[in-house]
């Protein structure tokens, strides 16, 4: 027994240690060339994963550990963003919430029905899982650039909450129509009150946050409240149902307040700089290449990636009282789809309303939308931006 | 299958969170009696664990993720030490070491043998579970009173390093007797190559480091290639069966040559500050307290505990020329079982050669050691080390 543990602790030593030389060694490597790291890490991930050398496998262990890395990363976005900067372009953000999900959902589940022969039910999964919002890549991207203080990144953090409250709702519905063939109206409403008192009730701690002496808390430090305090509302939100990192933004948010007066942000950085790779390399390990091998899968999955950029891009009409082109950058900032899209076709895998090639179909949307989102920001933030440009090349 | 998942993610982020939070608060309150954070960790996770409230339980993913905390914790033991250093002590660790080795083996043997009756092969497992400090109690100790650049800080980290070494070896003989009842000498002689090669390695990058430009190499940063070393270090100790803590403390000494220059020590602390706790809350976490409840294993374990401590204070022998009260800081620094105790207890249980009594008297021997050492250090050192008490009343 003992020995097996031991056996498995060095295994899994090994991942982590493949993890982060990869993501490493990548990261340099789509630096030096220009591109956003968080592509190499991405990619570090395909190569040391199942699809390639197989050294770093698929596993639930790896899984919570790449997670605490997303919540460690949108802790420290929301350290970034203050709520009231949010609030400004609540209206705008809304709509590019709204907008972003609508169209891509009736895009997708009109397609799968009547031009690839879907079942309604496959045809609704579709539809739901273009909803979300990836957030983590972007927000990756928008802190490269050091950008994360402008209107449209806070528009594209702000949208990406809702979104993923919308995400949850119509998960949701589509489960429920899966299951019994119909949608109970009271557990939706009940959703929606508890997702919006959860995100209200973290908005409302903040006038309070800032009378609070962190220091003289019955804790040790505090860097220690505020971690407590993350992974409490992650926790919370991932019981209610949204994804845990949207707890964890909210978090860093409320924590905003305190943040200079306790050099929360260099401490945070820190962890979040060894946890948050991890979370991108292991969305490459998780890359089944092999399940996009079928023509007929990357035709359609081709169409169905265009429906879901097109759709998104759409989004941007909420956010065009920031001119034509911040708001591009705000609509591509909401493509990446990534693990939320994954996790709604498992759904339906599981409750039996999608197949395989359906679910590698979404899966070839997924690696469409991650990949070509990040590519793409860099010079449209050059362009839209050109301050950031300017000050970029003086650095 | 998702759905499972999600309900597993939530469940480990609460008890991450609840370790985070109990850790916060016990630590605190230790602190604010004067006594060290650890023994408050620790307790923490008695109160959160199986023992009392039962909201945290044992599990292979609480246990990597307290093994990296161990990990970090040594590493940044390490960047704060260095070599030479050690080596100017190194004939005190090396006699520290071997002394506090002997006597408790044989002193745990011939109780086991011709005391209690146990047999030969459960004598000697007892006697091998008292061989190996368990540094990270007293690390983390020294770390908080701020001593572990003092001469007997290097010494027990010296003498940790090689005990581990002896320990390895003591394990293999008496599994190796165990399980064919014969020591298998070539094996043996290969551990010891193997091991002090590791250690000699180590050892031997150290004048070359200095010369390697971290922020030149193809990495993402100066941190990350830390990182990327102290994994692979603890990786590959744990490869040779050493514990993962000494490839991570050589790591961190190797760094040590460049922690100033690139600025390590504050990221890596923030780490460690986050994941440590958790390392030692998980040991209370383990703690079967019902296993304590009968009075021959109390009345056993107290005598077994007694030897555990008077073992390693003979070591204190190889210190004597720094001073008799220095080298009474370095025989009870030696003191903590912890981990490697139990290991060594459940390899013996799982071939059997252990039963059910015999390993809870382990279990109590390691609850002394590992609470006593450091609720004696904290005077201890006030004691042994003027400046240090006269440094922190001020403070």
């Amino acid at each position: 027994m003992a020995e097996a543990a031991e056996r498995s602790l060095t295994a899994h030593l090994f991942e982590i240690f493949m993890l982060i030389l990869a993501t490493q060694i990548m990261g340099w490597l789509f630096q030096k060339m220009k591109q956003p790291a968080v592509i190499g890490e991405l990619l570090a991930g395909v190569i040391v994963g199942p699809a390639l050398l197989g050294w770093v496998v698929e596993g639930s262990l790896l899984e919570f550990i790449s997670e605490l890395g997303a919540i460690f990363l949108l802790f420290m976005v929301g350290l970034e963003t203050r709520l009231e900067d949010i609030l400004k372009v609540g209206k705008e953000a809304f709509i590019v919430a709204v907008v972003g999900a609508i169209v891509p959902f009736f895009g997708g589940y009109y397609f799968g029905l009547y031009i690839i022969g879907f079942s309604q039910v496959s045809a609704l999964f579709l539809g739901a899982a273009l909803v979300a919002t990836s957030v983590g890549i972007t927000a990756r991207v928008m802190q490269e650039l050091d950008v994360l203080s402008r209107p449209y990144s806070r528009i594209i953090l702000g949208a990406a909450v809702i979104d993923d409250i919308e995400g949850l709702i119509v998960l949701a519905i589509v489960s429920g129509i899966a299951n019994t063939g119909s949608v109970e109206t009271g557990g939706i409403i009940r959703l929606v009150i508890i997702s919006f008192a959860f995100v209200g009730g973290a908005m409302a701690l903040v006038p309070f946050v800032r009378r609070i002496p962190l220091d003289r808390l019955p804790f040790q430090s505090p860097l220690g409240v505020s971690i407590a305090f993350g992974l409490a509302m992650a926790t919370l939100a991932s019981y209610i149902g949204l994804a845990p990192i949207v707890g964890a933004f909210m978090a860093g948010m409320v924590m905003a307040e305190l943040r200079e007066e306790y050099e929360l942000e260099e401490p945070i950085h820190a962890i979040e700089s060894f946890l948050a790779p991890i979370f991108f390399a292991y969305m490459g390990v998780q890359l089944d290449l092999a399940a996009l091998g079928s023509r007929s899968v990357l035709i359609a999955g081709g169409v169905v990636s265009l429906i879901a950029i097109v759709g998104k891009l759409f989004a941007m009409l909420g956010a065009l009282t920031q001119g034509l082109k911040n708001a591009i950058v705000v609509g591509v900032g909401m493509v990446p789809r990534g693990e939320v899209g994954l996790i709604v076709a498992s759904i339906g895998l599981s409750a039996g309303a999608v197949d395989e090639r359906e679910f590698a179909i979404v899966i070839f949307m997924v690696v469409v939308t991650t990949i070509i989102a990040p590519l793409s920001l860099r010079p449209l933030v050059a362009w839209a931006d050109p301050e950031v440009a300017a000050s970029r090349e003086s650095a």
